[in-house]
């Protein structure tokens, strides 16, 4: 199984290592390597414990225009299924634990506490050689400022992809679907499948996913290529801006206007005009994460976004703050709460930004810009 | 009074020559040198004629919170001037002609030509060694997109500064003012002299300004040290959204989110709610500019911006075109007009936005993005 980690998994991770491409983690008891960014035919993120390839999931490419994107991308009929806005997830077990690794390669010590109550865990009884892909959403998350409207607390998993340990690419798409029914694991949901001149019904279904609040969708060309591309609603657009303001001045400024592109792009392809509601929200979403940040320096000498999760054993929490302070920095989390409430430890943190804390601590101390 | 030209300036060319941070310009007849780069004293755009420089005009740094600002940054007092929002030139007299500068050091031919109409050119007759240091604003200018609305055609000069040939600094601020009132010259307006404790009325002047849409103030400290800074009105950013918002993909994404950031720091300090026409005009400013490149792309392929302005002469208008299709690249200057007018010859012509050309040939055409 493990086909990378075979022949010459030995030099080629000595190569990695000696250009500074592969880091040793250590998350809680767990430790590994992690590439830090693309190696050859290894993506970032992918995960090394002892001699087993955790495969890095693919970047997937953005179409910004839907009747254009679909003939242009794809050579035969594809399936669609939702974008769920969350964080990425590559769940395996490992010896006798089940881990939950992020995109970039780090174990969440949130996301890998909480499985039991995401997933039914013992399938990899029985699919040791399994990763599971999927997306964990919701408002209680330790790493996203926005989740999707129809989570109300906590967060919920989708799976979308099987992969297995040791191999790139994933499963195929009807054995995947197969097994997701097989087991009843919580899956993004599935629109079907459409032929390449169906845009017009692929229109329809994108403006009701916008009218639901819905952040977009994956489709996955139904051939051995196995080819994907995603597109989002414009409405995703202003949910990020609304989500993100809070933090306006530590995202890049790209952040915020490559979404008003793309709510742009999209306004125009569905023939919708700008609403004076729309515009109000988005000026509002720009002026008021200002605001807020300048407010929050002014009264503690700090800007930062607070964040809460659940967790169902301690330790897991304190192995977060712990991971968070590392990759963070030591004194840009402040933890506010750590308790057992009901059915779980309740968590609440602080991340101090630095970017817009250092910029407030300047200017409006009466400090000169030159711009 | 080659202060720079007399003894050592031959090394120093030779340095910053060989560094190349000194290029050679022709622009129409004028041939000369240009520092493309500060370079030890010497700032950017210092121009080089023979052996007299015109000195680069020094950059203002600006300060965001005007309460603490003041204090930090003034020990005397000092005089508020209009800052208007234009271009920056040095106006000289080289030879038989008087020639307008840009900011970085490059002939206007436009602005040449034009200053017959602008100012009393004689006066270099009596100078010959002044620089007049100005800002030249307008709806109908080659350069800028947005312009005061107290201006309804054409372009206005408003002088700010004196300089000599061949020397950095200004003359006093009393020996400026005498000579713009003794010669009558265009001068930017005058709000006098504030003591460094005056903040508040400092404010009043700043709101006022704020309610007549101008751009703001220039401060000049009463000293030998003549300290400078600017600090500009809330509503001069969201004019430039608006002015800028066209150029929305070829401006860098932080031109936006500054002057973002730059509003609500003024709303902030001086105790204002953002309306909602305010936040609407904000979101429209921004969702408009998007839309309306969209569609022009998909009318003519192309992202273009129309300028306007008017020539005493026709060779001037051709110069222009000839610096400005260098300075942009061949194809980038669609002459639309140039013929005589009553007065004057009327010159219309496209820039070609190059970014958001490419962008949107790309995304429209359903080409895939990675972000």
């Amino acid at each position: 199984m493990n086909t990378v980690a075979s022949q010459d998994s030995g030099s080629l991770i000595a190569d990695a290592r000696e250009l500074g491409h592969l880091a040793d983690v250590q998350i809680g008891p767990w430790e590994y390597r992690r590439f830090t960014r693309r190696f050859h035919a290894i993506p970032e993120g992918t995960a090394v414990f002892g001699d087993t390839f955790i495969w890095g999931y693919p970047r997937i490419a953005r179409i910004l225009r839907l009747a254009n994107g679909i003939p242009a991308q794809f050579e035969q009929p594809f399936w669609v299924e939702e974008k769920i806005d969350g964080y990425n997830v590559r769940i395996f077990r490992h010896g006798d634990v089940v881990l939950a690794l992020t995109r970039r390669g780090f174990v969440c010590p949130f996301t890998t506490d909480r499985l039991p109550d995401l997933l039914p865990v013992r399938i990899f009884d029985e699919h040791p050689e399994w990763v599971l892909c999927a997306e964990v959403a919701g408002p209680e998350n330790p790493y996203n400022e926005g989740s999707p409207p129809f989570i109300a607390e906590d967060v919920k998993l989708f799976v979308f992809d099987i992969m297995q340990r040791g191999q790139p690419g994933f499963l195929p798409w009807r054995d995947k679907q197969g097994w997701l029914q097989h087991y009843g694991l919580p899956a993004a949901p599935q629109y079907g499948r459409f032929a390449i001149d169906e845009a017009p019904a692929l229109a329809q279904l994108i403006r009701k996913l916008d009218g639901e609040r819905r952040e977009g969708i994956v489709c996955k060309e139904d051939s051995a290529r196995d080819h994907r591309i995603k597109y989002v609603t414009g409405g995703s657009n202003i949910n990020d801006i609304e989500a993100s303001a809070a933090s306006i001045r530590q995202l890049p400024p790209e952040f915020f206007m490559q979404r008003i592109l793309r709510l742009g792009l999209f306004l125009e392809e569905h023939g919708l005009e700008p609403t004076a509601t729309m515009k109000e929200a988005l000026g509002d979403a720009l002026l008021a994460g200002t605001l807020n940040a300048i407010r929050q320096y002014r009264e503690c000498h700090k800007v930062t976004r607070r964040y809460r999760c659940r967790f169902r054993e301690r330790a897991h929490a304190e192995w977060l703050i712990e991971f968070l302070e590392r990759a963070l920095g030591k004194g840009q989390v402040l933890v506010r709460r750590l308790e057992w409430e009901g059915t779980h430890y309740r968590l609440e943190f602080d991340k101090v930004l630095p970017k817009p804390t250092g910029l407030f601590s300047h200017v409006l101390g009466g400090g000169p810009v030159f711009d």
